[in-house]
């Protein structure tokens, strides 16, 4: 007998475990209607209370992939690898990524989103080149995956249709927060890509969604066993999100910053992020064995100058302006600059720099997107002249906004002055890829 | 600052209590439509999981009371008295004591519900009298109180709006089961009625929303206390609900039971009930101090017919044929009978009639609504031949139903055989009124 939406929320308000067929009913309620929006914010909230055992949560993963088209690619021969991450300030990674591991013989088939908040969007940041197109038909797509091995697309709207509502409805309804609507959502939109494995870049601390490292080991482990459950080999890296990753956040900003470390010329901090998590997917691709073996490789790859010729090559492929990578002034680009420091009478260290300050800064500017239908201004972004642990005399500028009118920067700069910590001495930092969680299936 | 809902919905979830400004958006919001749909049913499955303290339920019931119109009758002298069931099956309750305490000097301006489920409504019971309006207009309701000290309507639309929509989307959601919440809409709803005091009737037990003394004690004392907090005398008293109470459940029926008890010939339950109630509100009215007075005021009233007389009044008054007092066949009446008994060879004692499968096969027989569009029949019903504690000889028959069609009989009647259980002893019947909570503010 099929139960009424109120029954299965009633369960789960009782802290009962749903059944395959509950879970399911919702999801396909969530899609055809049957499901009103108002009975599934109640089943949300009740699952972000009462919680989901990893089967239930493994049902609704696929329930959430199997809600729309799913992509396979049969036709594709080599490994077919994505990278996630739950989002960070300056987390400008999967450009690099992208081009770096096609460039060692894995397919990269991207899907993204866009970026919501202090954190940035992939696709936000590819459109920052004039004439990229984050949109491809089916068959463009394909064939550009044969072609070049990588493609940079947002997910179109016949695909985790289920995933679209309930994101939609949670954002508004205070239910975000909760590891197994989490994990369901990031993996079913994952899982409809057709790879063959993925790696997931967890990142907690102040500038991430999960806060503290027990919270975000807790959901790398929940993706990491969900995903495997559903026959996916995954691997998540734990990975701390402080300070803003690199130094460039704002959308040309970061495309500037992602060259330079295609080129070899790239910051160690982001730097050391991307190598740990592009090692990850050629091992869980089969490309390689060792990690000595497949960061030896990914070396050489920008060495060689491939992968930046990859990044080339996928500009071009959806349409964008590839002359970009050798001359930066093609990218929209801010006139006006100014530069933040803290006033100080002696010689000082940075300590901190809160990141989600710098990301909410950045929105200020143009950068970002407070609402859905916010515009985003390419051009505009901060670039950090000082990291964490480094020297600052005194008068030294910490930040350079990048701004189209006064009126943002001096929000920006405002936010900023709260963000930036200094000390009399050097602190000390870890390491930024904290752990690394993997299971393969 | 403007709370968003969802930074509400998010303080509720995380446990915290709300503001009386947060709590009063909310109900304000829900009226306005600045509380969609969808996030009134997380906070309400966030108040079901995380509870309300006394001081956010009296802010709730207040905003909910002050969400519409409301009465106010200066112009009535007597004290304005009122009493709510919670419900339960064959509960007529209603119609017995309006006239009964109108006659004994107070004034009862009261306000009912529809039935919904195995428990039926007043104003059904009432509209079971030809001609009978339980809508009038806000003039000829105020007269009829000043002529006759007693009214017994529905609540027009415009008199708390919040609870009508809360109410409908609580039924969808599984939201229902919440102290908080039922409270509020209770008191809501009967604070805007402009009374002096009021009595509760909190049923417990397989038949009633409660489901066992402990949780009707608890509902019990949150109602007084938060009733007492706004000002309003309120006493409850703690009835049991196992049983049917009286003899008959359906509207017609019970209409002619409710008769039956004004002339002084109703089964001792539903007395008991009736005039504890009774009393209670002629206690909180000021009438009397004493139970013993009250009670002796209130047989006395019966015992010279002024109660049946009110009763004559209150049906003249409000459309309907006064004549059915004194002649049962004017209501309308099946034609079609049946008794059902339970097989055995030895004599018996009736040990349990289960209230919710009586409630359920009077409403398979049309006596009740399904859902809120079900039309009802007042004729059908059924008529209990024993109660719990009665002898039953070999092939006594314990219930007659009263039914239109022989499918719905076939139905009721099936429902019913698992709700009758005989035993070879009589069993010990406690008393139906269990405790008194109380609150003079």
């Amino acid at each position: 007998m099929k139960m009424l939406p109120q029954e299965i929320i009633a369960r789960k308000r009782d802290g009962l475990a749903l059944t395959r067929a509950q879970v399911e009913a919702f999801v396909t309620g969530v899609v055809s209607g049957d499901f009103k929006d108002y009975q599934s914010s109640a089943l949300l909230m009740a699952i972000v209370l009462k919680g989901m055992s990893p089967e239930e949560t493994g049902w609704l993963t696929e329930a959430m992939m199997r809600s729309g088209r799913i992509v396979e690619l049969p036709e594709i021969t080599r490994p077919k690898v994505d990278k996630h991450s739950t989002g960070g300030v300056g987390d400008k990674v999967s450009l690099i990524l992208a081009p770096l591991v096609a460039a060692c013989g894995l397919c990269v088939p991207m899907m993204s989103g866009r970026g919501l908040g202090h954190t940035g969007g992939t696709l936000d940041k590819l459109e920052a080149i004039p004439g990229f197109r984050t949109e491809l038909s089916d068959a463009a797509y394909r064939q550009q995956l044969q072609d070049i091995h990588q493609a940079m697309i947002g997910q179109s709207a016949d695909m985790v249709p289920a995933d679209r509502k309930l994101y939609a409805l949670r954002d508004v309804t205070a239910t975000v927060e909760s590891i197994p609507l989490i994990c369901s959502s990031i993996l079913g939109k994952k899982l409809a890509e057709g790879i063959d494995a993925l790696v997931l870049d967890v990142k907690f601390g102040h500038g991430a969604f999960m806060p503290n490292e027990a919270s975000g080991r807790e959901l790398a482990e929940a993706l990491v066993a969900i995903s495997a459950s559903m026959g996916k080999p995954t691997s998540a890296l734990l990975t701390r999100m402080e300070q803003p990753l690199g130094r460039m956040i704002g959308n040309s900003l970061e495309v500037i910053e992602a060259i330079d470390c295609l080129r070899g010329e790239g910051p160690e901090d982001l730097m050391e992020v991307t190598y740990a998590l592009c090692a990850e997917m050629l091992m869980l691709g089969g490309i390689h064995s060792t990690v000595d073996d497949a960061m030896a490789a990914l070396k050489a790859a920008i060495q060689s100058g491939a992968a930046l010729a990859g990044f080339r090559e996928l500009i071009a492929a959806q349409g964008g302006d590839p002359r970009v990578i050798d001359d930066y002034k093609r990218l929209p680009l801010c006139e006006s600059c100014c530069e933040v420091g803290v006033e100080s009478t002696e010689t000082m260290y940075v300590s901190g720099l809160d990141a989600r300050s710098f990301g909410e800064a950045a929105c200020l500017l143009g950068a970002g997107r407070v609402s859905t239908d916010s515009v985003i201004d390419p051009a505009v972004g901060l670039e950090l002249l000082k990291k964490v642990g480094d020297r600052v005399q005194p008068g030294e500028p910490i930040v350079r906004i990048h701004y189209r009118d006064e009126e943002s920067c001096a929000a920006a700069e405002a936010r900023l002055q709260t963000a930036i910590h200094l000390a009399s001495a050097a602190p000390s930092v870890g390491p930024l890829v904290v752990d690394r969680i993997s299971h393969k299936s």
